[in-house]
């Protein structure tokens, strides 16, 4: 199991099942930290309505965390298809209000516990190259992440494709 | 309009609008080449039930070739989301018996053709390091692209990904 001793968050309440409601809740969630844009609030909205609709199916998994009724930071994460141990770290949220506290981390950790235990050996997770995202670049690389592949102009002229890779491991303990 | 002077190939008919039995077709053309294994042509048969189901919504654009009755060629295409001029080659087949003659250049051709007139800036395909698609990847570089990416173990452990990129613009005339 997962230790992260000196990151629990107390009064949290921590889940990998998805209901209806979680839609909404996501979408709420994603546009409220201000860091992405309405397509991708959409596509971040898309990967919880698609679960819901072929459930595991959809090979899209989550981690959320509550704070009393509100959602406050959730994971989706999914084994990456045609690939025997590989899984891909879709989306990873905190709320501004959460921010700061290393909640992310905890976040990322107990979704990297449940890919480790599915079988992952290697976890990417694609971010770009440009200013905005980086403090996700950083997040990534204290996570454990390093850059495995770069593609320039992959998103628009100026702003490439980052591939972080993670080589994950059953006995891999992340933030000891 | 693209030129490929060289390789036109006499008594095909060539469309991009899909058809509900276009899924069988498909399903044999990719089995009949030997190259795919199970799952592959599951994931090839199910992008073209996709876009039957969903449209063009599906992002998934088709060339296909037909001599006769037969279906002897097709690739499957369409822009990266949340890029502004991205897009990917998800598949290319050429039946047995019309391969060494040109008409997999002529259906990339096509496609290229195609994705450019949508805007295309940069084309993207995803193959394996593997020995088995040692001609795979000849066949994109005779198309004018350029190993873009190195994942190594992604696909499996020593086998690994080859992310294949070209640069392409109204301009670009292939195979001229």
């Amino acid at each position: 199991m997962l230790r992260v001793p000196e990151l629990v968050h107390h009064g949290l309440y921590w889940r990998s099942a998805v209901t209806a409601n979680d839609v909404a809740r996501v979408r709420s969630l994603v546009a409220s930290t201000g860091f992405f844009n309405a397509a991708e609030v959409e596509v971040a909205t898309g990967l919880i309505a698609d679960r819901l609709t072929k459930g595991l199916r959809s090979g899209y998994h989550f981690i959320l965390a509550e704070r009393g009724e509100t959602l406050v930071g959730y994971a989706c994460y999914g084994p990456i298809h045609g690939t025997r141990n590989s899984f891909e770290l879709f989306w990873i949220a905190v709320a501004p209000e959460e921010q700061g506290r290393g909640l992310g981390a905890e976040v990322y950790a107990r979704a990297e516990a449940a890919m480790v235990e599915a079988g992952a050996t290697r976890i990417y997770a694609d971010t770009s190259s440009s200013e905005r995202c980086a403090g996700t670049r950083d997040f990534y690389q204290r996570m454990g992440f390093r850059e495995g592949a770069r593609l320039p102009d992959f998103y628009a002229p100026g702003d490439g494709k980052i591939v972080f890779v993670k080589a994950a491991a059953a006995e891999s303990r992340l933030l000891r």
